[in-house]
């Protein structure tokens, strides 16, 4: 019963992806999102209040991607930190290329939703306090050369966010995911001590 | 009788501007433009051939924002190039909130729509070019270290992209102009020549 309503879920989500892909949010209504998943109406409101809920869940699912790279390297020297969340970044290309209307969709409903813009904001905020945070352990541990973490964090931050836009914008303009390693290491090679 | 064609076309501009941001592209019509600007569908279709060009040439004029940026600065050692190019900051990041749906709708459509997306991925292309080229000369000329010009000016565009959407998103996040100036300041320490 619990695994069928998992399954319930995943494919009311999957649906909601496609309408929202084809359609935008806007025209989007949970009357096709529930035909396009097979799911009747009350099976839909089980898991989900409104359409936003879904969207906001699907966000949610998109930002846990992100949150997986930076857990994985918990606990290890800076340099080897940043290191080791590049290994996740084909699997992070990959899954942007697969929600590009959807990425851009949340931008856009941000700037117009006072709740979605909540619900993307506070995370990118997250990531970068993170980031700052990473920074200040490098200084401190020694390995990096003593830069504001703030403004460190932001270089980061918005290198990041330039590359995903770029990814989608112009997917067959680089390989975004080796591109995005190798900024990394230029990074890396102005923060480490030498 | 040239000057008023001129301002019918800028009417017409400004109007665009607010339908598609508080309706959306697709939504608006070449009709709520004209309501809105106070202009004749003739007085329309004299100066834009569909809707789609009016939206084109909102984001060309969107554009010419950044190359009076870089144009500015031409014929200067690089590091001074480069410090030339935060004068226009503030400038940039006020027309960015100004437009911000607008932007968002541009990326929105890049993604849905060949012409816009050529539009749209033929500038960006272009100023990546323009910064390698920058950093090439800058290393030929003795000011910046060796550094791969291709991915440092990935680096360059990436950040500038990732600040824009970040003072988009979120305006009251920091004072993004300054941010911007600082990043560059970051950028330049490490690559000019010690």
């Amino acid at each position: 019963m619990q695994q069928r309503s998992e399954e319930t879920r995943t494919r009311i989500l999957e649906a909601a992806v496609k309408q929202f892909s084809i359609n935008g949010y806007n025209a989007a209504s949970v009357d096709n999102i529930c035909e396009q998943a097979g799911v009747s109406k009350g099976a839909f409101y089980h898991h989900f209040k409104t359409k936003q809920d879904v969207f906001l869940a699907l966000l949610d699912g998109w930002l846990q991607t992100f949150d997986q790279a930076i857990e994985a390297s918990r606990g290890r020297p800076m340099p080897e930190t940043f290191q080791m969340m590049t290994e996740y970044f084909p699997y992070i290309f990959e899954s942007a290329s697969e929600n590009l209307p959807m990425f851009l969709e949340f931008l856009q409903q941000a700037s117009r939703d006072e709740k979605v813009w909540q619900a993307s904001v506070a995370p990118y905020r997250r990531y970068h306090r993170h980031f700052a945070a990473l920074i200040k352990k490098g200084i401190a541990e020694g390995s990096f050369v003593d830069v504001n973490p703030d403004l460190a964090a932001r270089l980061i931050v918005s290198t990041a966010m330039g590359l995903l836009l770029q990814s989608l914008l112009d997917p067959e303009g680089a390989k975004w995911d080796k591109v995005a390693r190798d900024t990394v290491q230029l990074m890396m090679t102005s923060l480490v001590k030498a």
